[in-house]
């Protein structure tokens, strides 16, 4: 039996992962539940650094292969150095985005392959799959209207209309992650209220806590 | 038929690639001939970045794997943006080092397997293997004479010895390699004194140069 357990948090920017992690970390920290929580790009000193060259220097003009072997890299060394370690101890591993987002980004987004992502993502987590992963789902038209607030609809520029299309297509890729696994990956409905996402969130983590601690 | 000319130079640290490359690039301005002359890791803005991170970084512990995926990383950012455009336009491409060194240094030194990163590689480059890989062979002990010169041989460190083994670890990957792809990788005893191995370079390279002018 595997030890750990392993829990990626998945959706679009907007769609509420950092709330509902901040949520869900009070809620373990209460019942004095030893986890570990961490993200993708980022989770090392390395990952720091391939975080750094991704998301904030567009200078480099980063090629859609470039980018997605620089994900395999943060994601090998957040696997070998810190996802492995912890779950081989027993803790619970909280990720804010795994290899879904490589095979929906690059794979489905960029026009990679989902394939060719899957093959590089398991080679860089040993093969080591979340148990559980929670998509937060949401209409990309919500997605919009969260983070570009008070700006009227008829105002709406050719760039949005393009950033909206483009989270379409990545809305559609999770789902269909979702509808290929659907034992591994549960969708939460994003434009609940909040406290009604973490609700879910708890009803779906609850029992697999009480698996790992038995 | 394919355009351009690529060749890389292989070879330990110390074997003569960059005096070797001075020499040929002179040859090639007198001769008037276009030609690029690259490198990797670090043939393009982004792989200067990875290059700092590769060798510059001891304190990031970068794993094997994540090592090489970011060595494939700066491969494919510099196979896309630099050496396959150069190479459409009809251009010779010097690189000094290319996938051979990965294999050798990632596939077999440090484990990972050679046909791992050969497969890994070919993605990167987009099946664009060079037309001719020149590797500078030398023996370690000499490649060591070399850097660590006025080094008293009876005063080499424990050190010392595990770097010499790993050279020869690294020469015989090399050497294996060539044996395994005659055609595309010629070996020259780099022991020979500087202008007697331009002289075996250029013995290859004009003939090519030829028929790609032709």
């Amino acid at each position: 039996m595997r030890k750990g357990l392993f829990i990626s948090f998945e959706g679009l920017d907007g769609a509420g992962k950092t709330t509902q992690l901040q949520l869900l970390h009070h809620w373990l920290e209460q019942r004095g539940v030893d986890f570990l929580r961490t993200r993708e790009p980022g989770g090392t000193p390395l990952g720091v650094e391939i975080r750094r060259l991704l998301l904030e220097r567009a200078d480099l003009h980063v090629t859609p292969l470039a980018e997605a072997f620089l994900f395999q890299a943060d994601r090998a060394q957040h696997f070998a150095t810190v996802i492995v370690p912890a779950l081989d101890a027993g803790k619970l591993v909280l990720t804010d985005r795994c290899f879904d987002s490589s095979m929906v980004y690059q794979g489905a987004a960029r026009g990679l392959g989902t394939d060719l992502i899957r093959r590089l993502s398991l080679l860089a987590m040993g093969g080591r799959v979340p148990d559980l992963t929670i998509l937060l789902d949401l209409d990309p038209a919500k997605v919009h209207s969260r983070t570009a607030e008070g700006k009227d609809r008829a105002h709406r520029t050719h760039f949005d209309q393009a950033e909206e299309a483009f989270h379409r297509t990545l809305r559609s890729a999770f789902l269909a992650l979702a509808q290929a696994h659907p034992e591994r990956i549960k969708v939460i409905d994003a434009s609940l209220p909040p406290d009604v996402v973490h609700a879910h969130i708890i009803a779906l983590i609850e029992p697999l806590l009480q698996q790992n601690e038995g």
